[in-house]
């Protein structure tokens, strides 16, 4: 049943407890209540999982003192809400929402446990009402994978879907996507679409909708203002902009990442400031530098991306054989996450001079992540320079990685490869460094100013 | 000479310019003044690199119009400042500098390009006279070498040499070590000295001392002020606040990391607050739980690091070959740097099933750097933890992986290193998340509130 067996199996049966019921569980001092969730396939028979009323999921050890209560049989899904019936206003916008199968607007079935994508518009405008008095919404599923489990290949699909929509007439396109890896698809996308000339914005929640507290619902009606209104003809990322729930930033595709596990402003603009915020629905840039939209265009869909390419963090005690693995494995390419101003120990020299000669780009970015490889400084940086280490500017590493990727797809010299990577393509490389974007802990604010009393 | 060889050797013999010459380069409509500098022994032989007045290294490319003017034959080194005496004072402390090779106090050699640590007590009060004021200063160079290419081994020198001094009665003890992987050294210190009872703190500067805006003094003299008069008994990292030279921030040795390639506010605490902050040589601690000063202990040294750990940065169609090939080379651990809430994609889950069951520990942190690993949210979690993924809570993932040495350094079993790795030793745990310490970029108050005039 749902991934239960043994031990836990049992127990649920005896008691006719189903995944979806809402149960008790006593043990010694301690009372749980919630959801019976299901398990994955490798749970092991030992434990029960409940959905806390929070919305976190957590697992008991099921032992001889384990007491077990069905409190109430479980619900159907709530995914049979009245759809709201909304017709094609001319006046208003055509957005897209493609699915990935992100977080955002989702509804947990309560019976299965499993997560449903609200995906036909009449559920998503279900879900977030506020969408209807801001374009007129199509949806299309694009693939349903965790962020985590994303590939190049998919990458491309997307890519495929939004040059598709766009060139048949779409305003914007939204791409929902799970928060874990929407930094490096976000990167993806700006490279491989070429031509822009309307908003293409990923967006996705922390949290699922169904939660009392998910973000989801502000995420999305921001990102189809952008995606429907703005003149921002770039790929962004639209996420919560604070801990509130009153405005969203608007990040570029090849400058942000996600910078916390799970509060709702995890995503920051590295190295530079957003291209703007949206709040109440209403869109205001911060820059003047940004790719305007334009009433008539043809995307250019350019998705060659070579997937052998490795991001490599580098760190004191690191081995020539990580990378001389990789070369014997056959990869293409090698970004280098490294120390402080773009340094790698001697000891990786060796393995570096010898990818090199195999003709196999070595690009360095920073672990620091804020702030500009400068590779002249210091002994160090001029010698892995003399061995051809390629320096990434301010590009973020993950950036720098689907960068490599998509230009190893290409069929480019290694000049032409070394020279692309210090060029500025699609917004990830920043002219110059701004003091204010490094961001510091607000509590500090308070500490050093108190005891200056 | 110094590194140069072919045409620039030819070029520079010819007009009789040695390194350390203060030189012109005409090129164009360009022109440069600077020192001429050393070359790596790896320099091609097309360029000369001279010092700019601002401290920064150009490499100049030699063509026909390249044209070269002596302006003024080298200067003798800086070294020969005389030296200030200062007698023992009993009624200061004792602190102990250990050089590790950084770049605090340090002076560069114009006429060499060198760079020699200023390493007498009296070259270290001649370079920073305020720290006369303040402490006995004792000196001992432990090492010298670039902090990228600090090993486990050299963690283990620095730890007895600290072990040594604070038991031969040194009311503390810093340590000048180059800012790269001093946030990992530092880790590596909180974790092998056993009963410390006295402070022991590394400093470092991001510019040599000798220029002109250099960090390297500030921070000294806070580093001396911590380990000679604060009752803060723990390893930790003293280092600029702020990019205006007035306070220096304490940071617990296991929760800080550099954060920014050039900035002198580089190092931040990671996911809790600091123990405090110096100014003008005054210590105020930020907190009370933390391991406070005695007048008479031991301290004990277990410094014993399994060097065969790697840290695999998780990225989106990363294969399972990366981990293969580590066990096939032997590692003995492996720290995943995943994503979000401490995911890795299910390409991994069959090698990494493969390194459990040969009894090589995996443990996961975020590459989010900020938040905490909770691997009970999703499915991937709860997959990864029943392959038997061990969950870094908040620790970073740098200090996860001097910790995983460390513990994999002792004979322990699997389910000691487990449990040890989630039970905070060292205060590389924080028990619960404060909101306050996620940092914001401060141009973000300037952007947010005029947009919404």
């Amino acid at each position: 049943m749902f991934g239960y067996r043994g031990k836990a199996l049992r127990l649920l049966k005896s008691l006719e407890i189903e995944v979806g019921d809402r149960i008790r569980v006593e043990k010694g001092d301690r009372t749980y209540e919630g959801i019976l969730m299901p398990r994955s396939e490798l749970g092991d028979p030992n434990h029960v999982v409940i959905k806390l009323p929070n919305g976190y999921n957590l697992g008991v050890k099921i032992t001889k003192e384990t007491k077990i209560t069905k409190i109430e049989k479980g619900k159907l899904p709530k995914l049979g809400l009245p759809p709201l019936e909304v017709k094609r206003d001319p006046a208003k916008p055509d957005v897209t929402i493609l699915g990935t199968g992100g977080t955002v607007a989702c509804r947990i079935d309560y019976r299965t446990g499993a997560v449903y994508p609200a995906f036909t518009p009449q559920e998503i405008y279900s879900a977030v009402p506020e969408l209807a008095g801001l374009a007129n919404i199509e949806v299309m599923e694009v693939c349903n994978v965790l962020s985590e489990n994303m590939t190049s290949q998919l990458w491309a699909r997307i890519g495929r879907a939004v040059a598709k929509k766009l060139n048949a007439g779409a305003d914007g396109v939204v791409v929902a996507h799970g928060t874990d890896t929407m930094g490096y698809t976000a990167a993806a996308l700006s490279f491989m679409l070429k031509g822009l000339f309307r908003p293409v914005v990923l967006v996705g929640s922390q949290r699922s909708s169904d939660r009392p507290s998910s973000d989801a619902a502000l995420n999305l009606i921001s990102a189809v203002a952008v995606a429907g209104k703005s003149d921002i003809a770039e790929v962004c990322v639209v996420m919560h902009g604070s801990t509130d729930d009153d405005f969203c930033l608007i990040h570029r595709g090849t400058k942000v990442r996600k910078c916390h596990t799970s509060r709702r402003d995890t995503f920051q603009t590295i190295n530079d400031i957003p291209i703007g915020m949206v709040r109440n629905g209403e869109v205001t840039t911060f820059r003047q530098d940004y790719n305007r939209a334009r009433p008539e265009g043809k995307v250019e869909l350019d998705a060659k991306f070579e997937p052998k390419v490795a991001l490599v963090k580098v760190f004191p005690n690191i081995k020539g054989d990580i990378i001389d693995s990789l070369l014997d494995e056959g990869y293409k390419g090698i970004v280098l996450e490294g120390t402080g101003l773009g340094h790698a120990p001697r000891m990786l020299y060796k393995s570096i001079r010898r990818a090199v000669k195999l003709g196999v780009p070595v690009v360095m970015t920073s672990q620091c992540i804020w702030g500009r490889v400068d590779m002249k400084v210091y002994s160090t940086g001029r010698e892995l320079l003399s061995l051809g280490v390629i320096p990434g500017e301010d590009m973020l590493p993950e950036t720098a990685y689907v960068k490599l990727m998509w230009l190893l797809g290409h069929d480019l010299s290694q000049e032409e490869i070394s020279s692309l990577m210090r060029t500025n393509i699609s917004g990830e490389i920043s002219p110059t460094s701004r003091p204010d974007v490094f961001p510091t802990p607000p509590v500090l604010r308070t500490l050093v100013g108190e005891s200056r009393l």
